[in-house]
Formats: C-alpha cells, sequence, structure tokens
C-alpha cells in the first residue's frame, strides 16, 4: 500500500494501442518491463496522459488488471471522474486487482478554497482507507490549489498520501509546504510532473522525486538519484543532455504522440498509436525528433 | 429513427436517484410516463442535465434500455465522451435498445471551424447510418460554432438530421440557419435548449420546438403547438405565466436541483436527489420555488 | 461619500456614442437627467457596461466630470485596471471631480482566497480612505468569491463599504453575508446586478438595493420600495410585468444594444450607437423589442 | 516602415521602473542600447510582458518616444485593447513618434475564424497604410487561429506584414503557412515567441527570426544567423546551452521577474521592478538563476 514515505520515480504509463485503435495487451507487459527496467520506483496508470478518458470501463479494469499483476513495484490508479460514484466504483476494482493507491485531479468547476477542501473531504470519506494521491496540474484542470488548501486537505484526510505536484509554476509550492511540514504538519510525499522539465529545481526545493511519463525514465532516475546522494553537479549535467528531448515532448497536445513515438522506438510498446481524437506527427516532427535522440546520445556519451 | 422533420418538445429527462445516490429504476417508468402526458414529442436521455458523467457504464446502460421499452415516442441517447472508441460503443448500446438516435456535444478542446468540421466528420464516419444531432452549448462547452460551420457539418453528414440549438444568445444563429435553408440546404430540425427562456422568440427565428428539461413540460407543449398554430398572443400568455418559474429553474448549477425538486413534487420522481457532487437547495430557495408554482398556478388559472 | 448605508437603485449607466463613434457629450446630461428622473438613488459609471474598455483616459475623465456635475445622486466610478498604478490614477480624477466612490473588479488571474484576499488589501492600502465597492461578477470576470472572502475583504479594509453582488446564482451568497452582518461582522451595502432577474429573491435575501442597467430603472425603484415596504405582493406583479423584457436584455453580449436601443426609444440618449468591436440589432431583434416593450405597457396598465 | 521582409531578432522590450514603481526613464535609453548591442535587428515595446496593461496613456507615450529617439532599428509597438478608438489613437502616437509599425493580439472574446477575420478586417480599414503585426499567443489570448485564417487575414489586409508566432505548439502552423506562400499567398515575415524555447525548430520549419524578450537576446542572434548561414549544429550547440535558462525563465507568471532581474544583472536596467500586482522572486528563485547562469558561461566557454 502507498504511503508518505514514496520516492524516486512513479512513470506516468502510457496506454499502448494497435494501429488499429484497439487496446495492445502485449504491449501492457512490454511497457511495464521497460519502465521497471529503466528505473521506475512506481508507474501511475490512467492518468491524463494515459488517455484514461478515451478507454470504456472495460479496457479500464483490463489495462489496471494486466499492469498490477505484471508490476513488481506499486501502481498508482488515476481514478478521476465527474462523479463519486465512478471514482469509487473504479478505486474498488483498482484496489482489488492490487493498486496501492489511487489518485484524483480536482473538477474543472472548483474554483474557491473551500470548493477544494469540501471536495477532497467528501473523496475521503467515500475512499476511507484506500490512500491517495491529489493530482494538482493547474494548466489542464484550471483549478489553482494553494498551498494552505494542501496542507487542510492533508489535516483533513489520514488517507491522503501524497501530491502529484504539476502546477506550474510550483517551485515556490514545494518549498512552501516542506516548512509546513518542517514545523510539524504531517509530511506527505511529493512527487512532481511537467514532463521532468523543472525536475532539477523541484528536487533542490524538497520534491520526494518525479511522477511524469519522458520517455527516457533513466533521466528521472539518474537525476532524482543524484540529487539525493548530494551530486548536484553530476545531476545537472545528466538533467541538461536530455533537456532539448524534454522540452521539446513538453508540447502541449502533441507530447502524447511524441512520447508514444520514442516509446516504440525504444521497443517498449508495439506501435506509437494516439487514440482518436489525438494528434499525428508529421515527417517533419519525426525528423526533428531523431535528430534531437541523436544529440542527447552523443552528449551523454561525453559525459 | 430520428428524422429531419422532428419537432414539438423532446424533453430532456432527468436521471432519479434514491436518497442514498443510488439509480432510482422505479421513477425512470413513472418519469417517462409524465413526460409523454405532459406533450413531450420525444425524449432526450442521459445529456448533461441527466447526469450522464456521473453514471457508470452499466447504469447509463439500465437507464437506456428502461425508458427505450418504456417511451412510445422517440428517444435521443446524449452519447458525448473524450474518445470516440466510447462514443461508438454507447451508441451501439443506445440503438440495440431502439432508441432513434444519438447527439453528441464538440469537446471543449475544440475552437477552429477546421477543428470543429473535422470533429464531426469523424464521428460521421465512425456513426455510418446511425441519425445523430449537434448540441450547440457553448456557455458550457465553451465551443462556439458559427452558423456556416453547422451547414457545413450537415453537407459533410447526412446522419446529421437535428441541432440542439442552445446557443446564447443565439436567435440570429437560428435566422441564419433557415435562410439557409430557404436558399437551398438541408433543412435539419432545430430544437432550442436553454431552459425555454427564449423559446417565444426562437418559434418566431424558425425553430421547430423545444429540447430542455424544464419541469413543466406542458409550457413547451402549449408555446410551440400555439406558436405552430399562428396564435402568438395566447402562446405569450402562457410563456409569460411559466416565465418567473422558467427564469428561477435557469440558475446555473442550482437548476438542476430546483428541477429536481419540483418534478418529485409533482409525482414525477420519487426523490429530488442530485448524484455527489451536487447542489443542495436551503429552505428558503424551496420556499421561493414554492411561491413561484403558487403565482403560476393563479395566473394559468386567470387565462 | 459613499457608505455601508447606501440602498435603492444605482443605476448602471451607458456610455453614449454619436453615430461615429464619438463621446455624445450632450446624451451624457439627458440620461443623468433620465435615470434621476426614473428613480436611481445613486449612479455607477464607466462600468462592463459602461463600455470602460473602449474609452481613451480622456473620455473617461470628460465622463467622469460631465455626469459628477451633473447628478444630484452618489456617483460610484468603476476603475477596474490591469495594474494598481492606473486604478489610482483613474480614482484621483473621479474623486477630484465629485464622485462618491469607486467600484473594482478582480483581475481574472486571481483563483485563491489567499490571492484574492491579497488584491484587496493591496487595493485598500492604495486608495486609502476612498470608498469603494467590490464588483463580484464571475460570469465576466471568472472569479468566484467565497462568502468568507468577501467577509475577510470586509474586516481587512475600513474603506469597502458595499458588494456590487452579480454572482449566478448568488442568493445563498447573500444570505451567508446577511447571516454573518446578524452575527456581528460589519454589515456594508449590497447591491445587486444581473439585470435585475433575480431582484425579487434578492431582496427577500436582504439586499439593500439593485446596481444594474436595465432600460426601465422604475422596475427596480419600485421593487426595491414596495419590498423595502413590506408589499411583496405588488412588488411581484411589477417586476413580473417586466420580466420578459428583463429576459431579453439579459442576452450576453447582445443585451447592451438591446438596452441602448431601449434607452434611445425612450430620450434618454440620442443615439443607440455601441463603440466597435460590439454586436448590432437586426430588424427581427427590434421587431421583438418592440412587441416586448407594447405588452409590458399593456400589463402594466391592467395592474 | 516595417514591411515583409524583416528578420533577425526583434526583442519585446522589458519597460523599467524604479522601485517605487514609477517609470524609469534613464533605463529605457540604457536598455535599448543594451538590446541592439546584443543583436537587436528590432524592437517590440508595449506587448505584454512589457506590461503595458499598467501604464497609464501619457507613461505609454513617453516610452514609445523615448525608445523611438533612442533606437536605430524598426520599433514596433503593441496596440492591442478593447476597443478600435484606443487602437486607433495609440497607433496615430506610435507613428507620430517613429514607429515602424503596430501589433495587435485578438480579443479573448473571439472564438471562430469568422470572427476572427472580421476584427481584422475592422483593424485593417481603421489603420490603413499602418504596416501591423498579427500576434498570435493562444496560451494568453485563448484564442485559436487556424493557419486558414492567417492566411485570410493576409489576402484581406495589405498592410498586414507579419505575424508574431506564439501558438504553442506551433511547428506545423509555420510549414502550413509557408508551404502556402511557396504556392502563391504572399509571403509575410514570421517571428516566433515563446521565450526562444522552440527557436531552432521554428528556423528550420521556415520562420524568419525571433521576437522574444529572453534576457540574452545573443542567443537568438547567434541561432538566426547560425541557422540563416546554414550551420546547424553550431546553432545547437548555442541554443543548448542557453536552454536551462530559457526553461527557467518560460515559467509562466514568474518569467517576467526572472527576466528583469537578470536584465538588471546584465546593467541593462537599473532596477529589476515588476509593477504591481506582479511576482517577486524568492531567494530560492535567485540562488537557481545564479547557478544557471554560472553554468551557462562555462558551457558558452567550453564551444
Amino acid at each position: 500500500m502507498l504511503d508518505e514515505s514514496a520516492k524516486g520515480v512513479f512513470t506516468i504509463a502510457a496506454t499502448p494501442f494497435l494501429p488499429n485503435g484497439a487496446l495492445d495487451i502485449e504491449s501492457l507487459d512490454t511497457m511495464t518491463d521497460f519502465y521497471m527496467e529503466k528505473g521506475a520506483t512506481g508507474l501511475t496508470i490512467l492518468g491524463i496522459m494515459g488517455e484514461a478518458g478515451k478507454l470504456s470501463a472495460g479496457e479500464n479494469a483490463t489495462v489496471i488488471e494486466r499492469i498490477c499483476a505484471r508490476a513488481t513495484v506499486p501502481v498508482i490508479v488515476g481514478v478521476s471522474a465527474p462523479g463519486f460514484a465512478q471514482i469509487e466504483a473504479t478505486t474498488e476494482v483498482a484496489m482489488a486487482k492490487g493498486a496501492a493507491g489511487v489518485m484524483v485531479a480536482p473538477p474543472s468547476s472548483l474554483r474557491t478554497d473551500a470548493q477544494i477542501t469540501g471536495y477532497y473531504r467528501t473523496l475521503g470519506e467515500r475512499l476511507g482507507k484506500t490512500p491517495w494521491v491529489i493530482q494538482d496540474f493547474p494548466l489542464v484542470t484550471d483549478v489553482q490549489v494553494d498551498p494552505k488548501v494542501i496542507l487542510q486537505i492533508v489535516e483533513d484526510n489520514p488517507a491522503c498520501v501524497m501530491l502529484k505536484h504539476e502546477d506550474w509554476p510550483g517551485l515556490e509550492k514545494i518549498a512552501a509546504l516542506r516548512a509546513a511540514s518542517d514545523a510539524g504538519s504531517r509530511r506527505i510525499s511529493i512527487l512532481c510532473g511537467n514532463g521532468g522539465q523543472f525536475l532539477l529545481e523541484e528536487m533542490i526545493r524538497g520534491a520526494d522525486g518525479a511522477m511524469t511519463g519522458f520517455a527516457y525514465p533513466e533521466m528521472m532516475r539518474d537525476v532524482t538519484t543524484l540529487m539525493s546522494a548530494g551530486d548536484e553537479s553530476a545531476a545537472r549535467d545528466i538533467f541538461d543532455a536530455y533537456l532539448p528531448l524534454v522540452r521539446y515532448e513538453s508540447q502541449p497536445g502533441l507530447g502524447l504522440a511524441i512520447r508514444k513515438y520514442i516509446l516504440a522506438k525504444r521497443g517498449a510498446i508495439a506501435h506509437a498509436t494516439v487514440r482518436a481524437p489525438g494528434p499525428k506527427l508529421s515527417k517533419a516532427a519525426i525528423a526533428e525528433i531523431e535528430t534531437l535522440i541523436e544529440r542527447q546520445q552523443q552528449r551523454l556519451a561525453a559525459l
């Protein structure tokens, strides 16, 4: 079961599809193996970049079951939905299949502090003892969550054990949360998203690791490991070597297609298919990715 | 099967719940009977005001099956979803259970004309011969659809037979679409939403009727019937008598709770429960509704 | 100077233009006279419906000077702007010309409670003793302000004397604020907007009056007066008689053109011109307005 | 006067303030000199990152006059405003003071293709022969402009000579526009923003240069020069060396404070002041910036 001590790299898992758009069951296995081999200390499945919104309930259950059966690291399942009834139902499936916890983003209708804390209080009552993660991703949810609100949620809900931090810019938020836990509030795990673009500074500010899906999880593994070991300079060398591609993959809308292209190229999944409606890469984009990968390899080799 | 000649009142059906939040199966029957008795020439189920987003796939299927079995008027099923795979799956269920057609709102990520027509072209390919309805509801979807874009969708997709018109303000859009069909473009059915607030002027501009869920469907029945019969003055008398309550029910967010309160009061459904997360009525709000109903009855009696 | 005791009808003033788009100075006078004659106990100028955003700083000053010189009731000046420097500069002009206070809406970038209270705290420091009004209009600003946040602003800022209430739906907010002032928090004036659509219930819940620009200020005068006198039934008769037009004028985007058409028809201003970019009324819309006015007069006559 | 042949680096100029928030006139001169010395082939002033919205009309005129008097490269003035009257007035001031052209972003109320082309058609009529630039910045304006719409605007308006490209992701848009001008549509200048994050790929796709305010304009100078000279490898080396700081400066909201901190550190402006309301840098952020600058210098030295 997930708890506040989680750290390292929880990879945001893609959902693989066959060229005809059907779920690619076999690639669920190869992808799970790939992530673990490249340094994942956990997996987060069926999030926004996992195209969860485009799956049927049955497909959802298949993905949960298959990945939980294969993974030897904790699996967090994204269960965000418009109603608590659905959230409860998916959580039940997930925990029955062996998930370590679930993740819930705030619905975009929430605005005020009271609306947000109220939402998570109801969630906490519904989920009981199942460990859960707040997904704080304003660029997509359009919900801005003050650090004090996060602290209130943590205080209200003992089962809230982690923040997926994806505010942007959000470095001061990490600092504020760590100052609060240093001063006595319950310390939860903070894992950071945003494609890894700010991972280096996030670690400096007190994050416990990364929760993002950049197609080279070894970047997040190396940066978090080196930072934890106090070798900031080596961490920066690694980070900078990957940064041109991190940046390219971070393009909104297009990013998932780029990520899947690389995952397929690396053998993690069989096909780069994004389920419709979704973007496709042009030849020019593919050429740009290939050049970035080539330079990345040269630079890593030169370290 | 639904076609371009549809008119009258397609009631936006609520989804009834028991006080504990479970689906209220029996009320599906009484509600269907109620709508038909009060003048519905069709039903639209599982739309935004039908809390479709809060139902599991299984509950969704139950609602479709039960209402299609009971209704003797055409049933349109809302099937909007983030991915085409889900839309196709729900459509298949709906048509197998006896629905007359489906309704699809544009995802809020769509902005440009090309994005919107492209989305509906793909939809049309996926849905084949199943008749479908464009739901044009910018206040909720944040997608603005130009009249020319609607005409392009109509031209591209022979199975698109109806517009659920809920732009706001949208009177000029109806006029533009009718001018275009008068000039030779295929004429589709236009049924109007917005809680009925503009039904009178919508009929003047060329709408074929209403598709909305105001808790007194007899208002929409009488107004559309009288307008079609050319008796605008009588239609206005009816409309004005209901307007204070139409207005009160049109409050965003709160509207569904108001509507369900009245439906329960009228015996259409057993309980006013809105599934969580959702609003609750205060005592003051209930008192206001009761006063409005009382005055409405006096005024109707005096006509 | 404006204080917490303000009540009645603060009309949201239009800004009149000549057909060529230039400011119509003479109509500023006739319009001011018209509003006072029809029952305004105050005027609010240069708000969103006053097209303030489309005026140059010089034109702004002209409008302030002319209306303050003419009006024998308190004048509130809308001074919302992206920066505090501009807010201060316009406030200085306004108070020098004889305004009673200023009104400030929150910038749409504000989301969390802390951001909103922080913004108004800085505002309060900048404005010093000048009385000011919070404009709470989420439909336009996209900022949602919790009742507790309003109470905090009131506590932080002695010069905050009024709330322009335009949340939607917002009846419970009025009730919550009145419960708080009954329990001891400083009681400020609450005047309500939204085109007057909910004025009746707003008065029941504890509002002190209206601050809106419906083209028949006598509606707001009569409803607020009758409600204050305890004659709810007569107030409802008046309200219901105007409601079909209130509703028509409340169409977003188009509403200002409708309002100016009626103001011009009634002789308050010389021309219905809306400054570009802005909507124009079709012949069909004008016909609809004329019909609504005619029926309104008949119904008022029959009371 | 600005024309379609513009290329290189049009720096988005900051607006310098004294610690008390007043305009810093002398820094306008030193900053202008700095930008030109570091490779600016043009300047763009009073844009979003120039805090134009926080200046009074008088301050605006001062900035225009001072910079136009000092600069020996073309100056583009941002004149976006809610109304055409203001746009015309500021344009008149700008061109009288010696500006080369003006830039206009679409108001965020625009959605459909017809609304956008209509807006720019009216703008073109108002501005006459003054050369102007479309600012396409969806992340801030929330307006998405299809490539076909840009081509229509170019066709409708001979005085439209440049696109400030800041769509995100927008590489395919550049490619589409260049394919269209290769096929015969009028070719306008395309200069790219987004803090320079995608400058390398933008040049590959056919951009003519950069229009952005990254605090090291020499990055944009070197990358655009090397790319134009066909030395992509050297361009990438430069780009990659600056990328960690480019990324850090690209944080929304905070970016301007970071940029001004560096400009002040480099002596371009006397103070890093951002006008209220605006962000301030924490000590931790400053330390992060200093580290990034130090590593950047080492890496550039090693090239």
